[in-house]
């Protein structure tokens, strides 16, 4: 089988773009617009060039390899994801589906396989949240929705999201020629990490994702009085961090109503956090996550009221203004078909789940059909060190990946893929 | 009267004071150490000198300005309070009682009092928490309770104690030089403002102290894991913040039981701190104070009860330690019926009441009798911007200390206080 002969190379360079890590950060962090970042994505080309791939980088900083088809004018196949990390994260978020869409290619290219469209391999840049405040800089640039806004966010240094781009060696002020025009693109597959327990405790090694969640955002603001905590008698307070606390308790409980979503309060700053003042000032980001838009619309209602009633009943201001509200993204169900095709043919059975990740699929869902295929994540653990997938579940997830590749470079079973 | 011809300089006074403040940092913030503290402490010289005293600074960086007496071996009459602030804090706290004090001095000099005992005013250095970790520098120093390993602490700029001390102009290494002798001091009162509502509650304008409250302070850790926010099912959690706002809660709960003390969590600090990553780590500070010795006993017992059982009900582990565990400090049986004697003088009558916040008169208790007036906060506040004091409120507080310290002065009605 030809998978068979690059068994391994797609784990091992996962292996070596994790030696490429910030210093004096915790686990593999590699964070957009760091210096390692950079130097980690000139290896990234290396790789992509090695497989007999047309590097560019484009305006939004993306890393592009193509392999070129006897019809270059078909629609493109895409196979994508990002090698960023969060502070202190892991190694294969986003890093296997590169290695992996990498790996495809060259098993392409080594067997002389005629394409029925071009193939192209994308690093995009930047899709883990950043300092700017916002994920999915490069796959927003293609999709054609980083706007000029997004360019002059400003990080806490004071310099820009364009003033970053352009110091990374991407060109802000040519944003719009990154974007790719209507009918390029046909389809868009990506290997991901599940992040989450799902695989692992059914015993599955491939999942197909039938949607990626949606995600509702909003900071709250609570502010209380700051008293001298040794004289103000309890009955007096109006205590910001007490009535933040409740609303932690009372975001879990919206989360935990059912289980078509996940709920979660990660950030949460506190004003003057001092041992001896009552709490004057909490900021909180709220967070929830659904494929299910209802789900979603209703929590939306919950939190609005809890927000509205809680706080005030310690003398406590909570206002809430929303951070982003991006509805769950379907994914197509043609892809999802062959990529089930594509697992069996492997003598697997995958099993179908949601993804409670964002991706950067969901921003290439406004160009074309987007598919996404899972390998699991030892202990559901993910965005942190401990991030694992076994090299024989990549090896796995590479020859998924292969095969329904193939299906779309040829031509399709009925052509329609073209 | 006499009073009446100083009446308003004290208040003037504070308000000098006030005009010595950190630029850009909130409210009236003048932190010890700071350059405008230090500067702050020459215009302090410069009152005190103004009012006839003698000014020294000690070892410790404490200001002593001392009015002679006919018997220079008699045991001083020590009045004093500090200068420095919290960040973000008042005008008021620790600045009404050195004002306060100089004002007395400057009444009986002007008089031509004779003293039947030498008269100590007393700006004592530091006594709000510092980047060091703790509070009441300078009369922990005069009571011999600045210990080798105070000196050694470090700030966040990697500074010890000393280095600061040095730098301010004081002498770390003869600190023991600063320690007051067995017999030298016989006395000590300390007019401050309440930072509790109770005095303007009651309408009256003046309290007399019956006991600082004692405060127990310990550092709680609650490790969860940090999971994917999107990814990870709500009941597969570890969530350091859930199990940290219960921890808050069940505190208010501890403090709130009856109405002998108080409990707060004023400084809580998580990480990784990320919208899309569950909580692993929360480091807070759970504090409570009361002048009751068996309601903090019992509250050491359910606070510990409550961290080795709540937290690991989410599959977060608790930890606990210790930072401070101070008992309640009494005030003088005879200082009290003197203050009360000296209100009564005025036409008033105090309210007897206990301090929730620390001062240095807790230090200064190890070596003479202590006595403590308490003039009105406004709205109750301290700590914060809003601090404020009425002018003839503070000019009540001078005259009562001045009647207090006249008697004392004078040698006592029965000679009682030599």
């Amino acid at each position: 089988m030809a998978g068979e002969q690059g068994t391994g190379r797609a784990f091992a360079d996962i292996m070596r773009l994790a030696e490429q890590v910030e210093p004096g950060q915790p686990g593999w962090t590699r964070r957009v617009f760091s210096p390692e970042y950079r130097s980690s994505r000139a290896l990234v080309a290396e790789l992509m060039g090695g497989a007999g791939l047309t590097v560019t980088q484009d305006a939004a900083g993306n890393l592009i390899g193509k392999l070129p088809s006897d019809r270059p004018e078909a629609p493109a196949l895409v196979l994508g994801s990002h090698t960023d990390t969060v502070l202190g994260g892991g190694r294969f978020d986003g890093m296997a589906g590169v290695a992996a869409a990498i790996e495809v290619a060259r098993r392409l290219r080594e067997r002389g396989q005629p394409l029925a469209r071009p193939l192209w391999v994308v690093d995009f840049l930047g899709e883990e949240p950043n300092a700017f405040g916002i994920s999915c800089v490069g796959s927003r640039a293609v999709a054609g929705a980083l706007t000029r806004e997004h360019l002059g966010l400003e990080g806490p240094d004071g310099r820009t999201l364009a003033d970053a781009l352009g110091e990374h060696g991407a060109d802000p002020e040519r944003i719009a020629e990154a974007r790719w025009a209507s009918g390029v693109v046909g389809s868009y597959l990506e290997l991901h990490v599940e992040q989450g327990p799902r695989l692992e405790r059914a015993g599955v090694g491939l999942g197909v994702v039938t949607a990626i969640a949606g995600i509702h955002r909003a900071e709250i603001r609570l502010v209380g009085r700051a008293d001298h905590a040794g004289t103000t008698p309890m009955g007096q307070r109006r205590d910001a961090l007490l009535a933040a606390a409740e609303v932690c308790l009372a975001l879990e409980a919206i989360g935990s109503r059912d289980e078509s979503g996940v709920a979660t309060v990660g950030h949460l700053v506190l004003e003057p956090n001092s041992a001896n003042v009552v709490p004057e000032l909490v900021t909180l980001v709220a967070e929830y996550r659904s494929s299910d838009p209802n789900w979603l619309t209703e929590s939306d209602r919950q939190l609005v009221e809890m927000i509205s009633e809680a706080p005030s009943r310690r003398g406590v201001q909570g206002a809430m203004s929303w951070l982003s509200q991006e509805p769950p993204t379907a994914c197509s169900a043609d892809l999802m078909r062959l990529l089930t095709r594509a697992v069996g043919q492997l003598g697997e059975e995958p099993l179908a789940l949601s993804s409670g990740a964002g991706h950067d699929a969901v921003q290439i869902a406004s160009l074309c059909p987007v598919g996404m295929l899972f390998v699991p994540s030892r202990d559901g653990r993910s965005h942190c060190p401990e991030e694992w997938t076994e090299p024989d579940q990549v090896e796995l997830g590479v020859r998924a990946l292969e095969a329904a590749a193939l299906e779309l470079l040829s031509g399709g079973p009925n052509g329609e893929w073209a």
